[in-house]
């Protein structure tokens, strides 16, 4: 080793002894004939003590140096109680220079000026700042505590395959030519999900992954192209099981961050969430029901209000609003494809102001705060229209409110998490379909071509009670699924799943999939169902988010060592990039495949090249 | 959970409790009235007894059940030490059928007489047989064992990116279409190599990960398209370093199989490999060292023997093997692109036979025993030409020699790890350039288009005293480069890197790279290196080679739980597979790529769609 010692062993117990450092240049202050440096590494900082000038004249920020001295107590009233060598500093009697640095993009700090392009395009110079690299390491202990919990409960930790086939599961695959099969291609997997359902028809049992995913999405807000989870999956599990287990892995997660995790966590049904948030992931951290109004306008001689549906819900203290901020909510609701945010305002003596109070009767006037519960000096905001896309708004518009009136702290920007508020509920009875339109709507591809589409996938097994009648009430039928939710955000997501053949087939059929296609698509998984698949279940955790909920920060990339921006580019190799002409040839991209001996062509449109 | 415990956790501690497991119909014995299962679960086995034929009589191998029942004691002489469960049976009150299966394509049992893709067509199944399902755990255990240590050493766990630039590295690239920027590319990475320097470069200092690499190379026997390292990196080291952590490594993982490895393992010369042993990856099980006789035969009247280098190695008792095992030598060496393997047979009288003999000079004969250490009754095998190839040649029949004359015993086929024999070695001071010509014959990607290239990457360091001189004498720099092997096979290997700008130059230089190709090829990188880089160096261990070692398996296909077969052809998903139409379309692999603002096309050559 080029030293030692760490910056961060320095102590007053080593006073007097000679130590080897290594570390980066931080900051150097001159005092004419003598320079103190503030030398960084990973552990931390110390202060080096140059004297001679010949050594401290040439020295620039992140030059890399090896310093041979002695450590000496500061003077009195110079100690820094922030550092663990902060009674210390370190009398160099040689200074050598591993390297030099030429002038920085931008400086290495606890805030930095300059966008995230351009941090990520010398995203190396970014991870030297504090918090960056606390984050790494964060991740690191996060990865740690996850696999401790799991190998103590008899778990096997299994890699499954990243090349494989294309098997739609509800967004697009990535592609790899296969150049020794010209013509042909792999896929990067959009989960392991397959695979790992296999390993339990393999008897495996208890299976784990921190597993690599791909899904080519039209990239919206926050999504990677590539990202990780926490994959997990068991036999002869049920519900409560897996539920036990994930709240085990969050309770010891969030312990890392000082914060203790209370469990049971609260289960919540998808239709409660639905009704009172307008969410599947409701943030719990504060109230602001969502009321539904529908029956209260039932008369209403405000055409708006004659609706499917009428919802409201009441932000405290909105009625003091500017008219620009409750123009803002009207410009707020039109980017999310509504019309605008219908609104009354309750004014101190009570009274209710604004347009659409204008426009309902005395009566409905009169009881309204009741309804709502709003009180003088409250906002109330209305939807009305189909229920979905109403409470969806709604939905929106109270965390909205709760982020406006800070009605929750969150961590992050100086709030440790542990004063932070966190809020976890399971989501439970899911629906098992939805109608393949509202699928498609929201960016997935629906698998099969029926009118209805699995809203988790087409391996999750209806809840017990609906196994009877799910394919005759598709509409109706409950899903026996969990989704784990964090302050709004959904961490983990995870089924019971089908082990039974004819159940899967009844499934496929809801979808619109015919045995020839779903045999097509998923036929070696069907074929290993088809000799002894144990009962099982499993669960994902989203391990980017979850990390960055733990790290306090809003964006996964920031805890993603080299992420990539809008659109799937690297600012840092600039990758995606154009191929060679030989490159292009020897991938075999532009060859027809051939069809296996004895094997028609996987599918009918295949190209034409 | 559908079970109150696991098989294995029966025991005669439970006897007269209910219980209830469940498992897989291994095999049943009925015995007029009663039958006897042993089911199957990931912990082992028990021994059922259901005393109701409307129970027992449907059952069928590998149904899954779930029995509830009493723990007694088995009847005196019935127990089976083999079992954690031998000492009891479970007597069956209800038999609860959870799946059927259909009659299987082979049977899951210690051996099985079907092909390895029948294996792996049905993996699932496979998985259930004990020896897969041992190594699936095993593998679990050696990552489980490899975190513990570099944790507890301060190593951090970063995930580097699998979407990223194609940068050549010595094989070809996979590449993966860009579906948001139509006709540029990514590719998937053959190492971390890249990310884990600039992780250097951001101050991580001690890095690894157990990482998926790819390498689209024509496949050799026992390759995957798709493989994993245990890769290492941490800066401010030394060879020492990464060589004492590399061995407290090898000496964890191995004490998982009981075999203790004594440290500090010994280090031999790439030099002394060669000369020795014909290989820079010598299997020490067995002495057997190849004997120069360039200079012994320098006055040779035998034409064959006339040239650059002559050596031998002997074949202990190898007088003796008939006519057709000779001739069968003859046929192994062509295979290997040999004309031939010249051989000398010591008679048990002393006399030299064989057509070689008939060649040389009675002087030559005379001393020729003792200059190879030939006895009565061996075989002494000659190459003769390229010193190269023809060491190689002798280094391969020692391998061979060793085999048949059960110099060594291996792991697995009934022999306990512990009682196999295992010989490590670091092989250090390996060239650091090789001529570009051996490197395309050897199947690698030449990176630039010198006379040189890199013998391990273009980011190794010469060693310190080379390092003014590398530029001059290519072909006698040494490399700061350290491999591990393990009987006979390369198990790891890494190097301390270039971290001065100037140096990384000079070596581009050397391999023909001029710097607008560096540029291109590596642009990210050398700009990194601009800012302060530390000195670093690591190490990557191929983790499917180490488990394979572990677990006593030939081939590293036993040790993935999903592997492909020769080709890159997954018998399993069929992957890969002709994509469609609308998948091409949307992929956007026909494209031309646009090029960015202010940046010239990245390849002169790009394709022209």
């Amino acid at each position: 080793m080029l030293r030692t010692h760490t910056l961060s062993e320095l102590n007053a117990s080593l006073t007097g002894q000679t130590v080897t450092v290594t570390g980066w240049v931080a900051r150097r202050r001159d005092h004419g004939g003598v320079a103190f440096v503030d030398l960084r590494d990973a552990s931390g900082f110390a202060q080096v003590v140059v004297r001679d000038e010949a050594d401290f004249d040439p020295l620039r920020n992140e030059w890399v140096l090896q310093v041979t001295g002695t450590v000496e107590r500061r003077p009195e009233g110079n100690e820094n109680p922030n550092l663990p060598s902060g009674e210390i500093e370190l009398i160099a009697d040689t200074v050598t220079v591993l390297n030099q640095a030429a002038p920085l993009p931008f400086q290495i700090d606890e805030h930095v000026e300059v966008g995230e392009e351009a941090r990520l395009r010398h995203r190396y110079l970014d991870l030297r700042r504090p918090d960056p690299a606390r984050i790494m390491r964060l991740r690191s202990e996060a990865n740690r505590t996850a696999r401790e919990l799991l190998h103590a409960q008899g778990f096997t930790e299994v890699e499954t395959p990243t090349l494989t086939r294309s098997t739609p599961e509800g967004a697009r695959d990535f592609l790899v030519p296969a150049r020794l099969a010209p013509g042909s291609w792999y896929a990067l997997p959009q989960s392991p999900q397959l695979f790992k359902q296999l390993l339990q028809v393999g008897g495996v049992e208890k299976y784990y992954q921190i597993a690599r995913c791909y899904r080519d999405e039209d990239f919206r807000a926050d999504r990677q192209p590539e990202f990780t989870q926490l994959d997990i999956e068991a036999s002869f599990v049920e519900q409560d099981d897996v539920i036990a287990l994930g709240e085990q892995i969050v309770k010891d997660l969030w312990a890392l961050v000082g914060v203790e995790v209370p469990t049971p966590i609260r289960r919540m049904t998808y239709h409660e969430a639905m009704t009172k948030y307008g969410s599947d992931k409701p943030d719990l951290r504060f109230g602001l029901e969502l009321t539904e109004l529908t029956e209260y306008f039932t008369d209403t001689p405000f055409r708006v209000f004659q609706a499917p549906y009428v919802g409201a819900v009441v932000m405290p203290g909105g009625a003091s609003q500017a008219r620009r901020a409750l123009d803002a909510w009207q410009e707020w609701a039109k980017q999310r494809g509504a019309k605008g945010l219908a609104y009354v305002l309750v004014q101190e003596d009570g009274e209710l102001t604004g347009p659409v109070a204008k426009n309902i009767t005395e009566a409905e006037k009169a009881g309204l705060a009741e309804a709502t519960g709003a009180k003088p000096g409250d906002c109330i905001f209305f939807a009305a229209g189909e229920p979905g896309l109403s409470r969806a708004l709604l939905g929106a518009a109270r965390v909205e409110i709760g982020r406006r009136c800070e009605l929750f702290t969150d961590a992050g920007e100086g709030v440790a998490a542990k004063d932070a508020d966190w809020a976890f509920v399971w989501i439970v009875d899911a629906p098992m379909f939805e109608p393949a339109a509202d699928a498609e709507a929201s960016g997935d591809v629906a698998v099969g071509s029926g009118a209805w589409t699995a809203v988790h996938h087409a391996f999750t097994s209806p809840k017990p009670e609906f196994m009877d009648t799910f394919d005759q009430n598709p509409g109706e039928a409950l899903a026996y699924a969990y989704d784990i939710v964090c302050n709004g955000n959904e961490i983990g997501g995870g089924s019971i799943r089908i082990h039974d053949q004819d159940v899967q087939k009844r499934v496929f059929e809801v979808m619109g999939l015919p045995e020839q296609d779903a045999q097509e698509k998923f036929g070696f998984l069907l074929e290993g169902f088809k000799y002894g698949a144990p009962p099982h279940g499993g669960i994902a955790f989203g391990w980017d988010r979850v990390v960055a909920l733990l790290a306090g920060t809003e964006s996964i990339r920031e805890v993603i060592a080299f992420p990539k921006t809008g659109g799937g580019y690297d600012p840092l190799t600039a990758a995606p990039a154009p191929i060679t002409a030989q490159q292009r040839k020897e991938a075999g991209v532009d060859a027809a495949p051939e069809p296996k001996k004895g094997e028609a062509s996987v599918s009918a449109d295949a190209p034409q090249a």
